[in-house]
């Protein structure tokens, strides 16, 4: 393994009030950037000051989209320490996606090393509060300057990260959500499972028309039938009928979460009833008919669990749980960030630590 | 409208070999650019020397991927014309796309101006042989430096150009295909009828296996049922059938090409029966078993007509006109280019004339 280089900024930016981070609109001082060409392979590891790059116009990831990203957080421990959330989950990940996007793999052991390094450099931009963290973005981008339809035979491995605030200030808040019956998100065969680019372009303009509707997020269907429950927004979603939790299951077409992961394995820790199965829309509205429903969220990185309190089919709109946060929304919420903030026991190994601030 | 800028290299690049264009790999000597802004709509239009550029490494489009594109040609017509072929067609698809993907639409005599005179200034770079052309690719990507998922409030339009070869030096040779069953390019309800990146990166990987098997592109089936035809790799696909031309309907997951309207178009022009409507890969292997599957090809601006000689559908191979090229194949390969190089007479007006050589 290669040096990694370090050239350190001169002219450290001025942090943001962390009332007014919201999502991914700061930048730390730092970006760690990477080359692969199918001579060399990864090559020239370096952390520079955060800035523009410079891409040729006609390379490829803005004409044919060969793109691959992962999400996830630092945060700020109560002893000092700074924690990753199970970050070898995003990277395994990572690797999934490029192999369905036909870009080369990278090394686990590097990549973990280069967002450790990145965030050990730029540790003063993890936000003082505890619900607040460091958003990090590694992402990979096919720059060989050529309009050829095939794989690029060179890439960029970038990192940026962000300091972010908690999606709920004020607690939870339960979201409504209409179920989208136009346009569909991802289809078997087709690139859901893989976190890139391509599943987010195609959803902006049902996010748009969700938002008009007056709804937050929309409840995606599966591409074949659109019929069964795949995801909420960009989120996985979980319901609780009859007291057993259900999840859809992972059929190709549905991103493997890394909460989504978690939130399974915390259930069976707890002992409550979880399984992962196909949902059909005309289920959990029947369930909702007959009581059962008792609780709908989503999970993601981004608000760890989005709690659904209203959602609309067609012409039926239903409330759940009298709108209101769950007892199992609330309480995996608590024990996640719990966790991810080094406030909890860590009882199924989640926490990476990379060092002492 | 805004004055166009034009500030004109002054290290004009040597020109590619005409025997090597092979098919966008070199780039001419200028490009357009022009900015989106909420506040300010689209401005700052200029055309400037080719050369990288410059974006956040958060800016949206490497991210979420909200990107549309156009491909079109410019000819060296025999009188000393520069030709553009339906250039309407591309600027009306583009926008239409624009929609599908969130991004604002573009004002089309605004575009076709700046096309025709980045083309007018690099007019050199349009190759000298007849059977080559300069390959034009105007496209839009999201800058705004944010990683929240919605619609970027930032764009920048772009066109580069690159002088092409013709996709079959020495004549029309005919492709074999396979028939995709597992990957899935498109939709209803997706991106398919849109020109952007999203539809060709997920496409990258199938095109590889194509390749490693022997074949030189797949033959897509529509994503619900896995049994209806749509496209042929990154083209449109017609079928001669008993004496009539299907094409498969556009259905929302197909892109329309300008080439898939102008063969449709030609046809009836010539009185020959043509037909869009739902095909089964079904029916076109039992149609071959009949002995009435006559012609088969692709269309695209690329290589506008691409016979098909060979087919395979999973244990079933196929040989279509005894792997030779069809005679409508070859005679709208003879009639498009010829218009499209001036050659011809113009019977329907396809030709753009945007100045003398």
């Amino acid at each position: 393994m290669e040096q990694l280089q370090v050239i350190r900024t001169n002219q450290p930016k001025h942090k943001p009030n962390e009332d007014e981070l919201g999502f991914g609109k700061y930048f730390s001082d730092h970006m760690f950037v990477a080359e692969y060409s199918s001579e060399k392979g990864w090559h020239d590891s370096r952390i520079i000051p955060y800035g523009p790059i410079s891409l040729d116009p006609s390379a490829m990831v803005l004409h044919y989209g060969q793109e691959v990203f992962e999400g996830m957080k630092a945060y700020r421990g109560a002893e000092g320490d700074i924690i990753l959330f199970r970050p070898d989950m995003n990277i395994r990940r990572m690797n999934r996606s490029c192999d369905r996007l036909g870009i080369p793999q990278v090394e686990p052991e590097w990549l973990l090393q280069a967002i450790s390094k990145l965030v050990e450099i730029d540790h003063d931009w993890i936000p003082q509060r505890v619900e607040n963290s460091l958003y990090i973005r590694p992402f990979i981008i096919a720059t060989e300057p050529c309009l050829g339809v095939r794989a690029s035979q060179e890439y960029k491995l970038i990192i940026i990260t962000s300091p972010v605030g908690a999606y709920y200030s004020s607690g939870l808040a339960p979201v409504s959500i209409y179920v989208e019956d136009q346009y569909v998100r991802a289809v078997r065969g087709g690139t859901g499972e893989a976190k890139t680019s391509i599943n987010y372009a195609s959803s902006i303009k049902a996010q748009e028309e969700a938002k008009r509707q007056g709804y937050s997020q929309v409840l995606w269907l599966d591409g074949v039938e659109q019929r069964y429950i795949e995801e909420v927004g960009s989120m996985n979603v979980f319901f609780k009928v009859a007291g057993e939790v259900i999840t859809p299951e992972l059929n190709g077409s549905i991103l493997p979460g890394v909460t989504r992961d978690s939130v399974i394995m915390m259930l069976k820790h707890w002992g409550i009833p979880v399984t992962e199965r196909k949902i059909s829309v005309e289920e959990l509205f029947e369930a909702h008919q007959q009581g059962k429903l008792e609780e709908a969220f989503g999970t993601g990185t981004a608000a760890v669990i989005s709690p659904i309190g209203a959602m609309k089919w067609e012409e039926q709109s239903i409330e759940i749980n009298g709108g209101n946060t769950g007892e199992i929304s609330g309480r995996l919420y608590d024990t996640i960030t719990g966790i991810q903030q080094g406030k909890l026991a860590d009882p199924l190994n989640w926490r990476h630590l990379i060092g002492k601030l």
